[in-house]
């Protein structure tokens, strides 16, 4: 129980991803069908070229583009039809200068053809022909082999949660299950005496559990499962046999409140008392979230992490500290943080990293960013926030008019 | 079978709007704590003022303000210790003049408080008093009754997506249920002779099934339920077998392929056969996506949505309308466009929107934005993509450097 000296919010995330190296990062091999959202494990390559042959892509006929040269509205080219290319078959004829042969979109192309004009460009003429009243450039209206993706060619990087069109692109590739990382498990303790649950009418003195509840959500948004909630009162047996309980179950224990002075320090001690090493961080530089706990246990291989009490500091934190791990361990960017200006001047804590919740507004393609001030127990701050902002710790505030970005919430 | 012109964007979303209205916006009752992501179907109200008395937002104590005034480093005001609120605890003491009482953070203030002193500006002094030595502002440290939210405020406007902080919202408010807009179903059918699984290499002529894995990721993504898929050869019977069942056990039909002209419109025959009304859009003024089919069936509640082939632009008309409409039936916000500046010109299309897939870049606090070229059937346009722009129908073109809003994908 040595003294800790307050982190730096940079500080604490590097103490925390070199001890969760070990802890989080396993990987999963899951059905491409079933993992929108998940983040790949690995570079997943091409194993074909895509298409595998010459296709139109519109209706039309397939040409030799030579033969369409300097045809117009008022010069057609005759072309003699040599036949027909059915959806999903190979072409079985091939077409030679002053022939064509009938494609639809997504068809086959004839050997000899380099050119597709679009149906739209040409009448029937005669028993077995066509006119065709516009010219068609080398290579127009068709895809060659491989000019989706070649065989080897990387179709998505390693940390690249996944999307509806990835799904798309890993169907074209035949890839059918993929590397992901595993799901961390996290268990999440809310901690007073004061606390009732949210379908109970608090007596004076006592207050609805709002964190099992808002942290869950949080972590299922980031991709975490969630394997056990608990509201506990402050008693060390109760906290320390759930933690002990989170660290057999899972990856990662949260405990939220017990870390201000009225609890006594107990949810730190408790930390260094079941985990080795132990608690690494303990306090951190940002407002709000210093009461923050950071830990680990070597053994079972276990985080532990100590959030404030009040949900919005909780919230804020699990968002700069716990979110930023998970996609920082598996290599995935930010979500993409919002240009905007802010409408009001916003002091900075000396020393500290201020959030502030803000909600935004779009004028003439641009964004305005309203702060929301609160004290730090209104969970109501949060509830109409669009994101949050950071006010960096080297300045003396924000000026109303400045250009900040907005990290979604 | 009447011809139909090509609608608008506008125009096509209209009708779909005012034939959708009897068929989604069902509305669930569900627990709150299953509710994120789900969209509230009315405005929620507190039912209570929160919190329900005066709470601290610091450990330390509880004073009359007036007693601190002057108070500093060197000349401490001295009160006499009245007695301490446990957490979660009725004060079952009062203050007055002279007099402090104990309380930690979220802890209830004792009766005759106005203030509260943070304990870093206190020491103990005597057998049982404190030294203060700093002032305290009326009303500083604490929150008053209802300033959380006051009884009868709204809490969350109806069409709001459940975030976590909104869970944390409604846990504070005790509401542990809550009426959400109903998950419409729908069936994705991906019709091609052509079409092979994905676990199967193509034969020359044949081509992977993408539409039904990324359109059912992309239904999942807008908060649909995707009933049944299947892949389907272009023969009526099939098709029209499918639908129907699509009919039966959802909301929404979706039948991608089929509507070029080498299709012969099959889908849209279909849709008129088995449907009242039936088609009333066929071809938006869009790029990529004019074949688009849209129809309705009053009988059986079902919406019919017939998407080009292309995978690419199968998923850009998704986005367009259907997941347009779940957002505005819910009278949901869409989520916020990213402005940015292009980095090359781009040309339009006369007479249609133009959406263009692009990837995005942050430098300096701004977001360029870079279109993805390719021809409309190479699935990695939209694997590579952040975003898409739409170039409107009245413009010649974008600059490069000139300002866009790019829709997230």
């Amino acid at each position: 129980m040595e003294f800790l000296k307050v982190d730096s919010l940079d500080s604490a995330r590097a103490k925390l991803f070199a001890h969760a190296k070990d802890i989080l990062g396993g990987e999963e091999v899951i059905p491409a069908a079933q993992a929108l959202e998940r983040v790949t494990a690995r570079d997943l390559h091409a194993n074909d070229d895509i298409p595998g042959f010459r296709r139109s892509t519109v209706d039309g006929y397939a040409v030799l583009c030579a033969d369409t040269a300097g045809a117009g509205e008022s010069i057609p080219v005759f072309l003699t039809l040599k036949g027909r290319v059915e959806m999903g078959e190979t072409a079985d004829f091939s077409i030679a200068g002053g022939e064509a042969g009938e494609v639809f979109t997504g068809g086959m192309l004839p050997a000899g053809a380099d050119g597709v004009v679009m149906v739209e460009y040409t009448q029937p003429f005669g028993e077995n022909g066509i006119a065709v009243n516009q010219s068609v450039a080398y290579g127009e209206n068709m895809v060659l082999p491989g000019e989706d993706m070649c065989a080897g060619q990387i179709l998505l990087k390693r940390g690249k949660q996944i999307l509806p069109q990835d799904i798309g692109g890993l169907a074209a590739a035949g890839i059918t299950s993929l590397p992901v990382y595993a799901t961390p498990k996290v268990t999440i303790l809310s901690t007073g005496d004061e606390l009732v649950p949210p379908d109970q009418t608090p007596a004076p003195g006592k207050i609805r559990d709002i964190n099992t509840y808002a942290l869950s959500a949080l972590a299922i948004k980031h991709g975490l499962v969630v394997v056990n909630t608990a509201v506990l009162p402050d008693e060390w047996d109760a906290i320390e046999g759930a933690v002990r309980a989170g660290m057999e179950s899972g990856d990662i224990v949260i405990v939220s409140g017990g870390s201000s002075k009225g609890k006594k320090d107990m949810t730190r001690a408790i930390f260094d008392h079941v985990s080795t090493p132990g608690v690494f961080t303990h306090g951190i530089a940002v407002k709000p979230g210093k009461p923050t706990i950071l830990g680990a246990d070597s053994v079972s291989r276990t985080l532990l992490v100590g959030l404030p009490g009040h949900p919005v500091s909780a919230m804020m934190v699990f968002e700069l500290l716990i979110g930023w791990l998970l996609r920082e361990a598996a290599g995935k960017p930010a979500p993409p943080a919002i240009p905007a200006r802010i409408d009001c001047n916003l002091a900075s804590s000396p020393g500290k990293l201020t959030c502030w919740p803000c909600s935004l507004r779009e004028e003439g393609g641009q964004y305005i960013a309203t702060p929301i001030f609160g004290k730090s127990g209104l969970i109501t701050t949060l509830t109409g926030a669009d994101g949050y902002l950071i006010a960096p710790r080297d300045l003396e505030g924000l000026q109303a008019g400045q250009s900040v970005m907005v990290h979604p919430l």
